[in-house]
């Protein structure tokens, strides 16, 4: 043997994608004495074990080679019956099952939707922060970024106007409920206005969805897919509400646009892991799933009052948060010249984690703001890491005046 | 509402993808009264069902929460050592963990590849005829592909040379053992010449596996990541010898190739689904694969004489065939002049079915080739699908002298 090839025989593509610096940040944190507000992870305590269990158990016993060989790009009938009729009941969305397309994940329908949409240079409006795992998927496929401002409100309107009339935009990727990084949710009127925007021009909007059955107070909103239906891709996923390991989400689109899904699903992987497909739905059919998520709700509901509460006694004034109705985030901003990342270097030392806000900007570094996770942290222990990051906060705010 | 976007916002790649025409084929041969040799499945009824439930009940009794979780892109430490280990003691291939990445199927691992490796124009030495799941995976990076013939001993060593030599070339994508669509393996003399055009130079060997366990007759040839490390990727599955609903497979590499394609795994899916990981280690660790592949090996074997015999009687003397020693398929050459197409829609009136070799070259239409599946079809049905096979090519045969 010689050698390895020697030139870069790599695509351009790749060394544009930045890699997980959360996951970086997440090893880091396996130290058990730790206290971690930097995971994006369900509630473990909460996942339906025995009934998942027994839904796999039912199904070898029944089905065992049914469940065992390839399937359909699609994904399985049932299941995408089941996800149209959930829209229908809870959101009030008319659609059918050949609109669901069953994914390996949210993160795959990302990939599916930068293969179907993004040549090289075609411009992707982003929210700032944004979820740093659609600026990968979409990175693959040599995107150009137009970040625009989310606030307590939704989306920078004028942004998002000025955006779409000075760039070509193909792709807008929006998470209106319980954002992640912020926490943030669109409110009514700004989902109007941004669809008033869109409708009838050539940009799709991405409603990446996974936390919106979390709602733990607040009044349901719009989805845009039901305000503009022709210019929406809805993203859902069952990681959030049922669990994460078995890879399934789906994809809510029509027509054409379905069909050149469905292509680049064949290509990337033929379809999502049946055998997950098939126990997910079985647990569906013999659970049903809204007392498990009002479980869910009520948990993270009960920990995010716990952090707001503890943060309230704890934080120095300077410092402002959001105040998420639902999902598994807030967002925390320090104040001017005080980077996250130094914060969180002192905060290590004291046995504190979250994520500085740089990976959820494209454009921006030394940021001065911070994701703190509480779905995965108990009341007692939210508040013990709370206080010393306070601590921290305190000592680090007052050498900057 | 106004209406959908009308202009073509759709990306260059996804027009020039092409459809799973086999996938078409099944559609027509979902009629149980057609005896269908069309299909690439594993045979349903060596599915090993009770081991596997047995496996998937242990799991969810004794660890159900971290079955449950999110995990690493590159997957299942345990299982990622059990395959590394495997590779030692069957193909004498020294290689660690580390070097293996969990893929949702092979078909994955081709799209990461062509994520980490192709750009517009690049290109690709594509086996002549090739795997059509392949010619879809990098068609979505806009490759250009050079076909090279292969015939029974293996790729066309000149063909190979000259393409080396008078293209960029990235990527070769080969199956050397128990081609799909030919049934072929490359003799060792030729994988031997192949690995000395490739080594050293700025081109990967995709050496793509899922077949080389399933060698009913002769001698295990050499792999090419044995031969040229440096040079070779190497993809594997448990899709054909256990089962594919799980979509596992995984990429064997090194270095800086296995950090790109990680980074290109986290922006694709996150990570492969736990849940099948966990499954299918447990299986393995419980009951072994010897004994369940040699079980394999015999049907299909048995399967594949049977064909054999079956077409030595009644097929016409100037059809000509390959004689596989393992693996799913055998490929059909006709007179010429005969597109396989038209001996299709002949067949198809009596109720017999097989894939014409149009949608397995990248730039041949109406071909005299097919491929014939002996995988999923016991001896009678195989008997009696080929002499009415047979009948169709009598016929239409002697029509053209």
């Amino acid at each position: 043997m010689k050698k390895e090839p020697s030139g870069n025989i790599f695509s351009d593509r790749i060394s544009d994608v930045p890699r997980s610096f959360i996951r970086d940040i997440l090893k880091l944190t396996a130290d058990k004495s730790i206290i971690s507000f930097a995971g994006g992870m369900p509630n473990r305590d909460l996942f339906p074990v025995k009934e998942l269990g027994a839904a796999a158990s039912k199904l070898f016993a029944r089905s065992g080679k049914d469940i065992l060989q390839y399937s359909t790009s699609e994904g399985y009938w049932e299941l995408r019956e089941w996800i149209a009729h959930r829209y229908k009941s809870v959101k009030g969305i008319g659609i059918t099952p050949e609109n669901v397309l069953i994914t390996s994940g949210s993160q795959q329908g990302l990939d599916l939707l930068g293969k179907t949409f993004l040549d090289e240079g075609d411009g992707v409006i982003i929210e700032e922060p944004g979820y740093l795992g659609a600026i990968q998927a979409f990175s693959v496929y040599k995107s150009l970024f137009h970040p625009a401002r989310v606030d307590m409100d939704g989306i920078d309107l004028e942004r998002l106007k000025q955006a779409l009339s000075d760039y070509p935009v193909k792709l807008y990727y929006a998470v209106p409920d319980f954002q992640n990084p912020s926490g943030i949710s669109y409110c009514e009127e700004n989902r109007r206005q941004a669809a008033t925007l869109l409708e009838g021009r050539d940009t799709m909007l991405v409603e990446d969805d996974p936390y919106g059955e979390l709602r733990f107070r607040g009044e349901a909103k719009s989805s845009f897919y039901k305000l503009i239906p022709g210019n929406t891709v809805l993203l859902g996923s069952f990681s959030k509400i049922v669990a994460p390991s078995f890879r399934i989400g789906w994809l809510v689109a029509a027509g054409e646009v379905m069909e050149k899904l469905v292509i680049a699903k064949q290509a990337s992987d033929l379809h999502t892991n049946y055998i997950g497909q098939r126990i997910i739905y079985q647990y569906l059919k013999d659970n049903g799933i809204d007392s498990h998520i009002e479980k869910i709700r009520a948990a993270y509901g009960r920990q995010r009052d716990a952090m707001i509460a503890a943060m309230e006694a704890h934080f120095p004034a300077e410092v402002r948060y959001t105040r998420p109705e639902g999902g598994m985030f807030l967002w925390v901003t320090l104040p001017e010249g005080l980077p996250a990342m130094d914060v969180f270097k002192q905060s290590i030392g004291q046995k504190v984690a979250f994520v500085p806000g740089d990976p959820f900007y494209v454009n921006k570094k030394d940021v001065n703001t911070m994701r703190l996770n509480y779905s995965c942290v108990d009341e007692d222990t939210v508040h013990t890491g709370i206080k010393r990051l306070g601590g921290v906060l305190k000592k680090m705010i007052s050498a900057l005046q």
